[in-house]
């Protein structure tokens, strides 16, 4: 399915802020894939797909999941923004014709990283993050520069205030955010 | 005027293709401020617009100039992509209700460049030239990667680029683009 064809699908699909978001998820991935001479097709692709599995709410996407046979872990259940990316995955294969395993661990790992990434999984984990339409919060715009000039240090702070933002929420802190963290700030 | 009027408004005058490379060049210009420290949201808009004058011919172009009183010399009558620019300036404002001159002017050096260029308009020009959706030309990865580790030298070679093309095709080198490569060849 050629990126034209996906773009459509998605419109249809996402919420307008949710397709936005998307849009500049993907233009960012591509940035950034320029800057490290990565594959410009692969970024816009897997950014385009990386809140494919984001409609409805965390448990219709949990059902979901139960219908596709995707299995989720207690742990999973339990950070509900994180089965999206799960779902995703799924869906970016069956019903947008990705075979390639590098776009399609890009999504799934899109919102908690994990230690020693593919530059893909970098670009896209970042992208998400950084893309123009997000709201100005602590630390940003330092990620931002860095996404274009040391990656590696921008996914450590990334991981770093996502953490310092789950913990001010309150809410569960995920395994794979702590562990993403932790590879990128011994780096 | 805020950005999603201008984009609607955009998205229903220029072509489809010419609106798609509008949004790369927006996003792509977003990309570089992030980069480089600069204000995203002058980026977004004068990216967004900076084609805002390219519908129609050339010769349509200088007909809506004539009527508007933007004056044209007979250098820029002969390099007619030129056109579009200065019209492009004009319309910004007169219709955006742009009335920031950083913007302005980025819109109207977008396609020569110019000695001295502030960086919005550096921004501009080299997000127009290397956007996503542009066909893959030589040196076009090289001044790719520049655009976000050395602007100016991205700019010389830009220009350079620019001008080895036209003298290929056998078109008339528009003055302002020799000193555009000349002032940043120097650099």
């Amino acid at each position: 399915m050629d990126l034209e064809t996906i773009n459509k699908k998605l419109e249809k699909k996402l919420k307008p802020e949710r397709y936005r978001h998307t849009q500049g998820v993907m233009y960012t991935a591509a940035s950034m894939a320029m800057r490290y001479g990565y594959d410009i097709q692969e970024a816009l692709t897997a950014g385009l797909l990386h809140d494919c599995g984001k409609f409805g709410t965390p448990k219709e996407q949990a059902r979901l999941c139960k219908k596709y046979g995707i299995t989720l872990s207690d742990a999973e259940m339990e950070v509900l923004p994180l089965i999206h990316a799960k779902l995703g995955a799924y869906l970016a294969k069956a019903e947008y014709e990705v075979e390639n395993e590098r776009i399609l661990n890009a999504i799934l790992y899109h919102t908690t990283g994990r230690p020693d990434m593919t530059m893909l999984e970098k670009i896209v984990y970042l992208a998400d993050y950084i893309e123009p339409g997000r709201k100005m919060i602590p630390g940003l715009s330092e990620i931002r520069t860095l996404a274009f000039t040391d990656i590696d240090q921008a996914v450590c702070l990334c991981a770093k205030n996502t953490l310092a933002y789950l913990k001010w929420q309150a809410r569960p802190v995920d395994t794979m955010t702590a562990k993403t963290y932790e590879f990128y700030s011994n780096k």
